[in-house]
């Protein structure tokens, strides 16, 4: 296997800089984390917010497989490592501020992403406005599970938090 | 104008009912926000990812246009009261945990959704893997602006931090 060459961030020297330049300098915030919106590269969809420490963001970089920080388990997170439910990252993105991460990833076999056992993490909406008058707070916007965590991840604990 | 029936928010008793059920029970972190990821219902692209209070998601809730709370400000920030780029909801969704909101909007005229005056946040991509030894660390996905920033936010702070 070949080395992979370093990642290296740059300094944060001015607001024009950072907005306008094209050298990487993330923000990490006060936790030493930047977030990370991954879509799916197919559908569209949003499949998750994740979150990065420098590590991740550098393996992600090297690698083209998504990389996060688990705020739950206080750990590098390779996503799939454990389930097979790999993002292969198709574009990566960086904002105005390079504050926040944009992947665009696909993902294999049963085009689920969530722990829960959905496509997208986002699997209920709320409605808005006039529609709030008619019914259930949340409504589901997928109908079935694409594989039970049950099977999946036996044994270990879920990352919610309450 | 007919008043806006109140937003009440449930407790988060349980995973299995955050998780599964169709109370909405959002859960706001320690500085009292929920972060907002928000892409554009006609392209899809993500424009931007926002933080909300317990106040910006009542509001956006009860009105159907996005608002969020400036973290740079420390105010709540109805997006486009000044510029009128406002973020008009199609649809809104929340994750398994319930602590992040997905907004599709649609944005009036020009396209435009970032400050920097490009139709994205998100005009920069990052190189990944081989793509890496051949140039520059970051690389333009939107040509021009639409409009200018000088114009429109003339006399106002950045809201970028370094």
């Amino acid at each position: 296997m070949t080395e992979l060459p370093a990642v290296t961030f740059g300094e944060r020297r001015s607001v024009e800089e950072v907005e306008e330049g094209t050298v990487l300098a993330p923000r990490f915030d006060e936790r030493g984390l930047i977030a990370c919106v991954t879509t799916d590269h197919a559908s569209g969809d949003v499949l998750m917010l994740g979150y990065m420490n420098q590590q991740a963001l550098q393996l992600t970089i090297q690698t083209g497989e998504a990389h996060y920080w688990s705020r739950t388990r206080q750990a590098l997170w390779h996503k799939g490592a454990h389930s097979g439910l790999i993002h292969h990252v198709r574009e990566m993105r960086i904002d105005d501020d390079q504050d926040t991460i944009w992947l665009q990833v696909s993902i294999p076999l049963s085009g689920a992403s969530c722990h829960v056992g959905y496509h997208s993490c986002f699997y209920r909406r709320i409605p808005l406005a006039d529609e709030r008058r008619q019914g259930e707070a949340l409504i589901y916007t997928e109908k079935t599970r694409r594989f039970d965590p049950q099977d999946v991840y036996a044994g270990l604990p879920n990352p919610t938090l309450l």
